[in-house]
């Protein structure tokens, strides 16, 4: 039985998975969105790349079966359970620039995207690497027909989970999603195993 | 009146695009797509992205009236004019590998991708550095309810065009696309030009 690790509210972490290891992202309280990045652990260079992952996957909806592939065309990781299906590949972690956008009422937050640099900086990633985050339970419907997207609260519930297996040696980038509109106006943590 | 300059059928170019200056892409049989990147030509970490230019445009639909953001969250192109209406920025350019995945009947073609790492190098731009492109006249329809994308014909007639204006001094890349479900089927030029 691995260690559940807690990441606080509007905080992030970065951690090695191993190829074969399975990392388990946990909602606990429900209606959170963690983003998650991958880089290969012996060159971050290669990064997890949301248009190479929609282009073979047919889909901008991915969830258990997928591959997460890499800016090299090479799968970084597979989702191998999904109790949610509604995840997030389209934006770009919250930011100073996004809160000051968004909230202008609202004290300014690096968010997700500060705290994911501060995490991934010791790897000798800097921030003009990160690139669109797979946003774990992050509920962006897009409208097809005029293109249009929002961003609703997620439909996880408190115990949901997505499990991910690496196809190789990663760096993972974790957050808890500092953004109100992502997560519904209440900040909370993210758990997380590593198996 | 500025000239003119083609792209021929499967090749790519870049060049400089000054902040204030206008850059037309013209598609002039039609059913063509042009893969556009842009960098800063002070700094090519900062580079274009999808995932910041669809949190602040609030759509994946992109045409005149929105603006190209980079990573760090600035302008980096206005879309002044747009006779189509209907581009892609969900996807990465079609490389070697994504030959080799949906055309293994044909033969490999290094694509959009190799066509854009080759013209960029002389700007110290590296394939690592290649993300998400703006793709002009790509006709990629999302499905709302499900999320599955279709890589159909661009729905651009002889002459339609596309023109961006720079917010900043730009290394611009750009491609007469390579890959046949782009434009269906058929391998054709671009235009463009710079006033």
């Amino acid at each position: 039985m691995s260690e559940t690790i807690e990441i606080a509210p509007r905080s992030g972490t970065a951690f090695r998975l191993l190829a074969g290891q399975r990392l388990t992202v946990i909602d606990p309280r429900g209606v959170q969105v963690a983003d998650l990045l991958a880089y290969n652990a012996e060159d971050v260079r290669e990064v997890i790349s949301s248009g190479r992952t929609f282009d073979y996957a047919e889909t901008i909806r991915l969830t258990a079966g997928h591959l997460l592939y890499s800016n090299r065309s090479r799968p970084m990781l597979a989702i191998v359970e999904d109790t949610v299906g509604r995840h997030d590949f389209l934006l770009t972690p919250c930011s100073y620039d996004t809160f000051h956008h968004f909230y202008p009422e609202l004290p300014p937050h690096r968010g997700c995207f500060g705290n994911l640099a501060e995490a991934l900086a010791p790897y000798g990633v800097t921030e003009d690497m990160i690139p669109v985050a797979f946003n774990c339970f992050m509920n962006v419907p897009v409208d097809g027909a005029t293109g249009k997207l929002e961003v609703l609260p997620p439909t996880s519930r408190a115990g949901d989970h997505l499990t991910l297996e690496a196809r190789m040696d990663l760096i993972i980038g974790l957050t808890a999603c500092s953004a109100p509109a992502s997560n519904g106006g209440s900040f909370k943590p993210i758990h997380y195993r590593v198996a």
